[in-house]
């Protein structure tokens, strides 16, 4: 039997999905299961894209220019206008969601041992992206304590060697929700120029942003063009996750030239979904005002449902749909595991992410759940309860 | 500057589009250019895919399961049962197009400088997918002479080394349309049993078999469960190339359950492709039976007019909708760059893919184009035509 490849064996299962089995038991027993482990939205999809997928009337379902339609390219540049984005068409490659755009510009940019730098926790699957290009994550810690703010320049640049080509983060962050300012692009900026180091982006969550406060794109930096590598998607903004859009930016001619190269072995990305994707750039401003009071209102029951139990902590994030929790519990994983096969408070448990598997420095986040708001606030009030419930009788509770 | 990837710089561009900008400058002297060189047909998706598209009733366009949705795989199931394939659902992980397959596949199963042999020509993307995954790709030679079969048993025994950990091939073949028989898929069964490789096949082409000949699975094969890994797509199949769903197969238990990791690295295939694809699934044989009528007529006229130029040759080959031609030429690449650039007859010129770029050992090709027969039989004349005056006048013609 021929064998499985290294990388096959080092690639980590899904954090948010390995508990998926003890779920199903659980709604097996007849229990309700609040599913606070994923980000999948249940916010409708914006209206103009299921138009557009309905009214599809092309006789041919051909392959679109492997760098996306040229109608949808130009689309997007409007949009990124809107936001103070200014890019030409051919500085975009519209990909297979966020996911196949992270795979390709690390691809394009880095060799295998190459190292980036990633402040953690951060998003699990840069783990399977970075494995699948034989690139090595150095993660430096962030901390709960000031709402996983970017850690200082110091520690960057304690982990910088010759094998460090490029710093990744996601703004607003997936898992932590943190936003970050200005201020702090400007550090990665001057870091990344003195180090000449890539800058990957992540802004797929650019309109998640609450309390008044602007999200400060990586793309409006000056000086920095042949540097910065955005990935994004149009997953989250229209609550689209299926439809598997999203793309990758640059204006380093060379990157974009190489990622095309990549765009074309794989043909292109999905016709179906550039239609309805650019269908919905036209979404009107009242469909994120009316979803982001939602989000805001669901941040707000969440926070303060955890700061209310005894021992319990949680930042207030100001962006995506995620918080960072800290319990008084010392095995993430086993508490996450138990409240599917041994807890229900009214019939009913909840379904969180062990934070560990956003961390890559070993004993980290056993202390810590990553919960996705997604459900609506009165849901989210009845997973709270069982929160709070499970924590006066979980067995492991710490204090 | 950040410099790129070894990676980047390796891979090559897509040869069936690095002359666009030369079709479209003929186009902008007014020219009709007829495109052989690509394999998007011109066949109309079947109608129950559009419908199933049209129908999408879905509010919240979602995440599907990584390995696709229950139903669709259910539904695959009895598609591969008719073409007397029996698998189950755990079998199958959908993916996004045959393209994603083959690069989960090649990470999932080789190390970076592991080696496949591969019988050249060969599908050009296969070197893309090589480079990503750090695989080395050793080809061997088919001939024109026997409409390109499998090379014998003794070609791949010389190049079989440590290193050699896998066989791939493409049956019906792109580009040369070859359709391997079962006696030469008993050769690969007996080669990757002997040397404990997989066998990797890529049947996309499955349903285009000519003058009678039925198509012979490798999921046909007994005793070969761990080392087969089938690739496939519904691209050609419904003529769908544009909804990018395509499947990895396999019975090998750890080989599923560590693609099934790089599947949850990238989320899902697309959603509404994957309704598109389930629907098509119930398409009945007359569409089928009609679209094979129309390739059939096809292939001959363009196989007829190929042998009919002094000093051309042109296999008939029994299956996928491609032929490799010799022509009385020294450097395709010229060749097919010159009809576009220099070339007219009655204002119309002829867009071929030079044969080089579907060959790995250097000089190869040279004297060799693909044509893809995707367009209808009085285009294909026409096209031909372009070609038989093109040949009298070429400066390059070596006959």
């Amino acid at each position: 039997m021929p064998s499985i490849s290294q990388k096959g064996l080092h690639m980590p299962a899904s954090p948010i999905r390995k508990l998926v089995p003890y779920s199903e038991e659980a709604k097996k027993k007849g229990r309700k299961v609040y599913h606070l482990n994923i980000g999948q939205p249940d916010i409708p999809t914006t209206e103009l894209a299921l138009q557009a997928i309905r009214n599809f009337d092309q006789k041919v379902i051909e392959y679109s220019h492997s760098a996306g339609t040229i109608s949808y390219r130009k689309k997007l540049t409007e949009y990124y206008k809107k936001h103070n984005i200014h890019i030409t068409l051919e500085q975009i490659i519209v990909c297979t969601g966020g996911s196949e755009a992270i795979l390709i510009g690390l691809q394009t940019c880095l060799d295998p041992g190459d190292q980036i730098i990633i402040p953690e926790p951060y998003y699990a699957n840069y783990n399977g992206f970075s494995i699948s290009a034989g690139v090595e994550v150095i993660p430096i810690p962030s901390f709960i304590e000031n709402g996983f703010a970017l850690p200082p320049i110091s520690e960057f640049e304690k982990v910088i060697t010759p094998k460090t080509k490029g710093i990744m983060v996601c703004n607003p962050n997936n898992p932590t929700g943190y936003l970050y300012s200005k201020e702090e692009i400007l550090v990665l900026k001057d870091l990344a120029l003195k180090y000449d180091l890539y800058l990957f982006v992540d802004e797929v969550y650019r309109e998640f942003c609450y309390d008044g406060k602007k999200h400060f794109s990586v793309m409006e930096l000056d000086g920095l063009d042949e540097n910065i590598i955005l990935f994004d998607s149009v997953s989250k903004r229209y609550s689209a996750c299926g439809i598997r859009i999203g793309c990758l930016i640059s204006k380093n001619k060379a990157v974009m030239a190489t990622a095309l190269k990549f765009a074309q072995a794989r043909l292109s990305p999905p016709s179906i979904g550039q239609v309805a994707a650019e269908a919905a750039v036209d979404t009107p401003d009242s469909y994120f005002e009316e979803v982001l009071k939602e989000y805001h209102a669901r941040r707000d029951v969440v926070v303060f449902a955890i700061n209310k139990i005894p021992g319990a902590f949680c930042p207030v994030p100001s962006g995506a749909f995620y918080v960072v929790a800290r319990l008084p519990i010392s095995d993430s994983d086993h508490f996450c595991q138990w409240l599917l096969e041994d807890f229900q408070y009214n019939n009913e448990t909840v379904m969180c992410a062990p934070a560990t598997g956003f961390y890559s420095i070993p004993g980290k986040g056993k202390d810590e759940i990553r919960i996705s708001y997604v459900l609506k606030v009165e849901d989210l009030r009845n997973a709270m309860k069982c929160l709070e419930e499970a924590l006066k009788v979980y067995p492991g509770r710490t204090l």
